[in-house]
């Protein structure tokens, strides 16, 4: 747990909407991230499995934070891409996600998420995005 | 506002996440529909914007919406993919989606996201995805 | 059909793999395209339907002339997702392409592909991609 | 090169277009698959790299393989994303696909695709996408 975790955690205590949902780093180095987030009771939906805007969240945030490690300045999600494989009923959801491609304005990373099931990890869904450099003016 | 809006807003309510962002269904119809989120700060990240995460929610949702109106049984969706086109700073989101393709057993939907800016509503996201019947035993 | 078409023609006379296919450009203007494909033998699959990458391919030149179109300068596709829905068996393809999003380096499309069966064109497949500004020195 | 091997290049035997590009099966086991394409002129756009559609084609197809030698029965590509990574300039492309979620009637999968530069492979493209169970009557 290094000094990238600690910086990773600033971050991601500085994202309002993380916060209100729970999601913790659990680790970051250069290009790989792991994020968990208990699967409370306001993040389901109406069949009680996990609603699919918080596997989007949490792969959109994880593909970030991977390839932000990388780029080592503010980025945002240019576009990003998710397949829900099984509906995510258990105590957590962890996603990990690692920069598969890195330039000098963009990068590519893919995530998996895995649903906790007792002892198990199950894939519930994967996602493919890019990361851009946010320019000084916000873009 | 007929009753297929009222029926959508049961559905809406049915759903804990949904709530626990502030969403609302602002009309549905065969194949389309209109969700609008007011921008609380709890939805944004670091940078000031609405998080991604959130724009996905709403995509994700809208295309579930305007698709599950079509097919007109319970639905889950199989995978989305977003683009974000500008930072989404504003007082609220609008997500509008409609059903492109219907078949028997999935529907393909696109949805564009606004947000509103004083008494303007400017393209922040652009999505297109695809929804599932979703079998009796909850796949 | 003005001098913005004849200069999307001469590109795509430059493109060896759209010449291969056989694809043609029926009109350029900024921001919209039309690309038609003779739906011959050697673009089909082992059941008789165009492939799903002649269909990815038409949609992705699409895509990249209607964004170029706007950028006015030499651009290549960073990425695109496509929708296969339904079978392509017909006369032809067209690829009718508009971008919804136009930044300094890059811009965002939405292309919608049918299949001509008789007088009738049938939406096979739907895509959305980003086109990037080509740098000097190739990216 | 076992037996299914040989039944994976019968079936691309079988398709048109994949003979009009030129591509070749290099090993076929279940769940996984290696095609590759010689990079003949034919198959290039104007800047001398291979069109995206062409690395849009390389990846639907093995994905499609990895996931149609799981289902054990013809399949048809539901949608596909892909990153392109760098321009593909070299001898040949590579695309090697693994199927990631196998269910009754659908699977997910995905594809890297490698430009072979003199001895060295370099990743050019990534891609995820979705297999569907071909219906008896052609969807």
């Amino acid at each position: 747990m290094g000094s990238m975790t600690d910086y990773g955690r600033s971050i991601l205590a500085a994202q309002p909407f993380s916060r209100h949902l729970g999601a913790e780093l659990v680790s970051l180095e250069p290009g790989s991230v792991e994020l968990r987030l208990p699967l409370a009771e306001h993040l389901k939906q109406q069949h009680g499995f996990a609603h699919g805007g918080v596997l989007a969240y949490l792969a959109d945030n994880a593909i970030t934070f991977a390839c932000g490690s990388e780029l080592k300045v503010a980025v945002v999600t240019a576009e990003m891409k998710v397949n829900y494989l099984r509906p995510a009923v258990g105590s957590a959801l962890i996603a990990r996600a690692v920069a598969i491609s890195v330039g000098k304005t963009q990068a590519v990373g893919r995530c998996d998420v895995f649903v906790v099931v007792g002892d198990e990890e199950k894939l519930c869904a994967a996602a493919q995005g890019t990361i851009l450099v946010l320019p000084p003016n916000g873009k």
